[in-house]
């Protein structure tokens, strides 16, 4: 016997307790199907924790004209499927999670028998095109598999995936008219135009590569591919939609739409034909590559040597199996678990690993880099995600987080603009919202300790951030230490974050011995003040003489001066000084009732008509909990002398705001912000202000948990008297000492041991 | 005294009265502006010998709109440049020699003053844009520098160059507002949507790197670009003229279009402006590659280092006297040498290098390589070009055109048609014109003596080129041993055409050892024989039951199975079998008489209406010198009982179709055909089959010439009795020994000796 295996077993043995939690499997528990259905925005298809590749079905986001301009459901259509459809027009390797704006959907798959069809048709007459009519019966949606008969054909489609290969398997009825169509103007954000360029290659008679270059959110994007099929196609061929077509010359000798081994253009549909037997799998493994066609096929060829699908589903399985199991949970019902894991797989997504096997990627230079020592990644929405992903991430995934960091200072590294990301993908900035979040990310990996890379550099890289001419403001905002109402529509809340961020870089400053700017920033941090209009008591534009707006209204969202929420929101947001803040506005029962009128105010349809991202649902009088302004605010009453709010009110909305079903998210998942949220609060605390290393307790809604932590040890949170009723906590003990002050540290997490909460149905 | 020194010395003795030729100045020969107006198609502004770099003025290619659509002069601006227009509106980095379709015209580079306009204006009105007037007065064109004044703005522009770097000097009045605009939209074929995506990154405050691609007649083109400034620029910026917007987004938050340092999209023109003291010379260096910014900024580096404009001009011109050098010449009048000289120098254009200064290039697989051994060319006009420029190579620029030659089987083996290049630009095929012309330089090559590629795998090369189903009719012509009428419309051409290559195939094969396919290749190079109608002794179109056709014009050039030619022309085209072609024609009388009546009958309006690419004065009777199916037949007499016909009309084409004006070339020089057919006629001989290594004897225009050859050896022409009128040859001898036959073969000519002709007013 092995030293490591005696090992594990006394491991085992000193929990023996959770035995049946070892064993059990949780992939059971992740329903992908969760937020498909309104707001959420997620997708239901196949992906491994973190890969390039997300596998999924699409139902419509083809743009439609009307009056003579195209129009597309951009927003509805993010993650390309929306359970209410009947539906399906293919099947799409790239999806954003949950996103509140739309890309991507990059090479859509779809088998058909019968006519070929190379235009999709519309959702009301689906025999006019190559979608298909489909059944929520027929579909099954699991961790990094997805299954679906497509009723027209008759054709069974499964997807599964590795971190660079989608893997399809189409079970056809026997035919001499099967066909696969490659869709290569599909697009999510699917206007006209945002093909720029595609290319495809037919080296044999099953194997295809190439790649596509698009505009979209991403303004300059090129994803390349390597495609096998497993069985000969007998023909293949496509046409062009583009209207545009300044040269076919010479190339008017040949027949390009069929069998011609070089397919290019704008707004292409291929398509390849086969002959088929009854029950004839058709198998096709599609790699991605942000680098080259080679790289493509070098991905397939590393991730998927072989056809066996179902060896592929079960690693796919097994490694979100190991990834869940980085938290282990009791719950009081079952569906608590499904709402905890699937929010554990929602959260670990995105950021999606973004280099080939070999570590080369593309970065925002549009050069290709070799990420050495480092995993690279992208798809920053760094403006949800700092809040409680990431601090997610520094406990439960650390080493991550310190790639994630080290892609951030990769990125800018090689930025045109000399910028961290704001929100990148793709080697691409596409500067959605605002503030300068990366600092708080790399701050918090700092503070925390979690950092193998070199802080004092990374600070300097934050620093040029937040001073960079070129970006949003800052140099008014250093000029007038707030940014004047004339020159933002968003003045007040980007004030707001980058008080908050300015923060950040004092503390990584403080923690690097940087006392020049420490005191610098922390100087700016306190700009928050500069917005808080003490005659209304609220945060308020205001412009270059000083001068606040006149005729405002604090529950407007809508061009007030703050992006995804209202004055009543943002006046509470000051995640980094909420004692300066309370007292700013008041002091602590001044402060108590603005919390309670806030969730309890009804917010008037007027308003809620400008309430981005959010189903009614969604609302709690007029806290939005689907926009992240407001994911700090219920650990607010932490700071008060009614902590006890903060537990009613964190159980409260772990109930309302996260349900089982398709519809189960009441707002965009948002890159797993939303998600980590979930976790946290089910946890029993929650990250306030990244770049602490403090955390508020809230109210658990786990029975149990052991968070496995990659130093080896093990936090377990346990709860004496829970039940659905019990959501206050009478005292919590640390490793069996009494707790003063509802907040935990990083290091009482790291370090291990047993945090324990007695629940009780009185505050 | 070192040894070499004294060889040289020792040569220059026995050459004694070479000794003005020596010391002579042979860059003063060279005209650029001839062939700049009307059909020549060349292009007045500098480049080296084969250099990536043609740095020459605009004079109009912008298209303009008639009744909702855009019409561009596609063909009248091939080279960007028209001696008549008036005005200039910039100087652009690429363009082709002589073509008679167009494409490039990259980074138009123009320095205005006053009011920043970003749109050229009209010819008519050349205020209402950034265009400038100019004159011929202020015109200066040499080999490899320009010079013009731009009339509009009282700016002096000089223009140089290096293998891949364009330099320019443009000299200021005193100004505030000086701009250079970096036209990114400029293209010649000048159509909406060849733009495919533009990426401009601003370094620093003089240095710019970026890429452009578009689709035109290289169907997938990009060419990046590093530009740097003597000195720097106070601001800069972009508009841009796309109509197509797809996104914008979050980007709205910045003022894209002044001082931000990424300026991306379609249809770009970006400017930069600068504060000039009087005669304030701003200079620009702008270096090209086929790969990469990177690539770019290197090329830059290594050729133009300083800031030195008149040294790289020296050197430019330096590197042309050099190869100008290859043959000295005395001729009967100036005008001679400036026809020459002209001729070698646009001989010495095309194909241009492409790779950057470490060996690499972008393949027509769209994947980067590295040339190893050899120097990579692109441009090949074969149709035009394996006729004489090829030939002209294998005497006076053998490494040259044996890289050549590599080049092209480096295109085949990453070819996605597994094709030698037909018509290639830019790692891209645009299959203009008809055969598989590339297995003539190849077998040209080897049968000559030149190659250092391995002549094996070049013929399985050939072999599969010339066996390719996915290419023009091929798989008909093998069935039927022509080309069926139905099938193609230019049915007869190209079977004559494949004829011909095949017959090289065969040569090459033959000295490889191969006898199957020596067998294979000698039997498809008699298909000529298949498409001539004895009943009417004209080549004609046949369809598959062998029915040729009706009603048939042998004078129409359209339409009646040819392409650039019509019957009577055409049934002159078996370069490889003259003896076989006469003896089917009907022998040597009716052969003489058919020739005669060639050169003598006047060619009707309305066929001359659709004979393409040259000028009325381009035809001599119905001989079209400016169409290159006809290039051979006026050494065709030499296979008659009349050669002295030969010498008559060679000396009367070279004198009626080349002149030293603007308008000396009578049709496009097709990258070299039309110059290459002028210098080896002017010195005696022709390649009448490239694939032999035997050369037709003509009539020498030069009074005496000295080839130096890459040997070490030297081949002297001499005329005894050289005039005007002496056009007849009475005697030749080489080296001492009367020749019995009017030809020479390559070995007589690269042995190095003397070839004398006596030349006579009688024949």
């Amino acid at each position: 016997m092995k030293k490591t295996t005696l090992l594990l077993i006394i491991l085992a043995c000193s929990h023996a307790i959770w035995a049946q939690v070892q064993n059990d499997n949780l992939v059971q528990y992740v329903k992908p199907i969760i937020g498909t259905e309104r707001m959420g925005h997620t997708f239901p298809g196949a992906t491994v924790p973190f890969g390039s590749v997300q596998l999924s079905p699409e139902t419509d986001t083809i743009p439609y004209e009307v009056n003579g301009k195209y129009v597309a459901d951009v927003y509805k259509y993010c993650a390309g499927y929306q359970y209410d459809d009947k539906t399906i027009v293919g099947f799409a390797h790239t999806h954003y999670n949950g996103t509140g704006h739309s890309d991507l959907g990059d090479f859509l798959i779809m088998p058909t028998v019968g006519k070929l069809q190379l235009n999709p048709g519309t959702a009301a007459n689906p025999s006019s095109g190559f979608r298909s009519r489909f059944s929520h019966t027929t579909e099954v949606a699991e961790a990094d598999y997805y299954k679906v008969k497509l009723e027209d054909y008759n054709i069974t489609a499964e997807l599964t995936s590795t971190t660079r290969v989608g893997f399809h398997q189409y079970t056809f009825p026997k035919t001499d008219s099967a066909h696969i169509i490659l869709d290569l103007m599909y697009n999510i954000y699917n206007y006209p135009g945002k093909d720029v360029w595609t290319y495809v290659r037919v080296l044999n008679d099953s194997t295809v590569v190439g790649y596509r270059q698009t505009r979209g959110w991403a303004r300059n994007r090129t994803v390349y591919f390597a495609m096998k099929f497993s069985q000969p196609f007998v023909e293949y061929g496509y046409k062009s939609f583009s209207t545009n077509e300044p040269y076919a010359g010479f190339w008017r000798r040949f027949n390009l739409t069929k069998n011609f081994p070089l397919m290019e253009g704008h707004d292409l549909r291929a398509y390849f034909n086969f002959s088929t037997k009854l029950d004839n799998k058709i198998k096709i493994k599609f790699a991605l590559s942000p680098v080259s066609m080679d790289g493509a096929m070098e991905n397939m060829q590393a991730e998927v040597p072989g056809w066996n699908f179902q060896s592929v589903k079960k690693e796919g399985q097994l490694a979100w199996q190991k990834e869940l199991s980085k938290i282990k949970i009791q719950t009081i019902s079952d569906s608590d678990k499904v709402n905890f894991y699937t929010a554990m797989y929602h959260a670990f997504i995105n950021p999606t690993i973004y280099m080939d096997i070999d570590g080369k990627y593309k970065g925002i230079d549009q050069k290709i880099h070799i990420a050495k020592g480092f995993t690279n990644y992208t798809t920053f929405s760094l403006w949800d995600t700092h809040r409680a992903l990431h601090p997610l991430f520094t406990i439960i995934q650390p080493k991550r987080d310190n790639d994630m960091v080290q892609s951030m200072l990769a990125h800018f590294a090689e930025s045109p603009f000399q910028m961290l990301p704001v929100w990148s993908s793709y080697a691409n900035e596409n500067w959605c919202m605002t503030g300068y979040h990366a600092v708080s990310v790399i701050a918090d990996a700092v503070i925390k300790g979690i950092n193998t890379f070199d802080a004092k550099k990374a600070l300097a890289a934050c620093i040029t951030t937040a001073d960079n001419p070129i970006y949003d403001n800052i140099s008014a905002y250093r000029k007038y230490g707030f940014i004047p109402d004339e020159n933002s529509e968003n003045s007040v809340s980007t004030t707001l974050e980058y008080a908050y961020d300015d923060w950040c870089i004092a503390q990584l400053a403080k923690k690097v011995g940087d006392k020049k700017h420490y005191n610098e920033f922390i100087k700016r941090s306190q700009n928050y003040k500069n917005v808080y209009d003490p005659s209304i008591g609220y945060m308020r534009p205001k412009n270059k003489e000083g001068v606040f707006r006149k005729n405002f209204d604090p529950l407007e969202t809508s061009g007030e001066g703050f992006i995804e929420g209202n004055a009543w929101n943002y006046s509470l947001y000051v995640p980094h000084d909420p004692v300066g803040m309370i007292q700013m506005e008041g002091g602590d029962k001044p402060f108590i009732e603005r919390l309670d009128k806030l969730f309890t105010t009804y917010l008037p349809d007027k308003y809620f008509a400008h309430t981005e991202d959010i189903t009614r649902d969604g609302l709690i009088g007029n806290y939005v909990h689907g926009n992240e302004p407001s994911h700090h605010i219920a650990y607010l009453y932490n700071w008060t002398s009614q902590p006890w709010k903060t537990q009613q009110t964190v159980r409260m909305i772990l109930k309302s705001q996260y349900h089982n079903g398709a519809d189960g998210l009441g707002g965009n998942d948002d890159t797993g912000q939303m998600s980590a949220w979930y976790i946290f609060s089910a946890l029993g605390f929650y990250p306030v202000a990244p770049g602490s290393d403090q955390y508020a307790l809230g109210s658990p809604l786990v029975k149990k948990a052991d968070l496995k932590l990659e130093n080896g040890k093990h936090l377990i949170i346990e709860t004496k008297n829970q039940s659905e009723q019990n959501v206050y906590v009478s005292k919590v003990e640390l490793n069996g000492k009494l707790l003063a002050q509802p907040f935990i540290k990083q290091s009482d997490i790291t370090n291990g041991g047993k945090l324990v909460f007695w629940m009780t149905n009185k505050h």
